[in-house]
């Protein structure tokens, strides 16, 4: 992986939300980056929860933690059932526009974040575990917005931030896979927060986020079962 | 002025400071577009009162006006004399590095948060008072980033922003010709805050802010007599 082998001062600073994706990539920071940092946002989502989940995985990782207040950010969100508990959740993305899943901006405003935090750390790479592959209609989760958005940092503070996102060009199997092949579809699989109704491990089973999770384990554990 | 002809629904959001560029930004502004709003930030800036300011000029001009409390930024700036008071302000850019009056990000996050207000008022012409002639070493107020970040905010939130920036190369003489020209110099000298101490309107007199303000007067004010 070239991209790796550039790394400076081997630190980097992990979005850290608490659900299967950016556990996953904690563990992979972990085994690519001597030094691991975790950064999570309040930002008034309804699962309040989510920042603890997230601090507990941190703490099991044995990964320092910083937890940011950005509340504007559900005063910027509107028509969002994601910060807004009197909105009914879409089930699907719906014709023409965004799900109300939808908070924009999110990470436009964690990766901002998480580079001037990182920046006063010394660190200079910056992990994501957005997905293009199962993003679900939110433009924030796609490739060509991270690379804009790590050119706009870089410029905005004379910096050289590297963005990476491992998991990219995975679907929701292959992050289960990479989970596994880390030594930690276990702790993935219990102990992290997917779930849009804000149940831990295998969720509510039927909100869009616990249907795509559960879709991915099942083709994933029937892979590995073909394979033995 | 090809740029401004595209305009679709002749609504412009101003990011407003309440200082010389910001304000005389929005009297361009008022010109350029039917319908104008202006947005300030709280972020723990050491002269609280900036924001009334803003505030009192968006009432003079009749402008709607949005105040947003972003206090993060503060908890992120380390060594920054704006935010700190217990740190003394640089008066000349040190060698190598920042001046010590640099918030890491900021306009990164004035002109995310201001965009994603202005998509949630059907707004897509976002205006800043940045310039790259007068930068003062800030990376954040450089021709390049701005147009880096109107690309990251089109792809994060799918939409078709613009962002203006008609001081981006005007010096401080020709910003205060242009006050004369829009008829609100009396305004910009008299009721904006650009002093770094605090003092309204022509300021402390020595702080670098008022340094380059009142160069940029006397300028003006000697090409302006010549012409008479």
């Amino acid at each position: 992986m070239a991209e790796i082998s550039t790394k400076p001062n081997n630190k980097a600073l992990v979005v850290l939300s608490g659900g299967q994706d950016s556990t996953t990539c904690l563990f992979w920071a972990k085994k690519e980056f001597k030094e691991v940092y975790a950064i999570s946002f309040n930002y008034g989502q309804k699962h309040q929860h989510e920042t603890a989940i997230a601090q507990s995985i941190a703490e099991r990782a044995g990964v320092s933690f910083k937890l940011m207040d950005i509340y504007f950010i559900s005063q910027l969100a509107t028509n969002c059932s994601l910060t807004d508990s009197s909105i009914k959740m879409d089930k699907e993305k719906p014709e023409g526009s965004f799900p109300n899943t939808f908070v924009p901006g999110r990470n436009l405003f964690f990766l901002s974040i998480a580079a001037v935090y990182a920046r006063s750390l010394g660190i200079r790479d910056i992990v994501t575990g957005v997905s293009q592959t199962d993003f679900s209609g939110y433009p924030d989760c796609r490739d060509s917005f991270i690379k804009s958005l790590n050119v706009s940092l870089n410029l905005a503070m004379d910096e050289q931030f590297v963005l990476h996102t491992p998991l990219m060009w995975k679907d929701k199997a292959e992050t289960w896979e990479m989970a596994d092949n880390l030594g930690v579809f276990d702790i993935v699989r219990n102990e992290t927060l997917t779930c849009y109704n804000g149940v831990v491990g295998d969720g509510c089973g039927h909100c869009p986020a616990c249907l795509l999770r559960r879709k991915g384990l099942e083709m994933y554990l029937e892979k590995k079962n073909l394979k033995h």
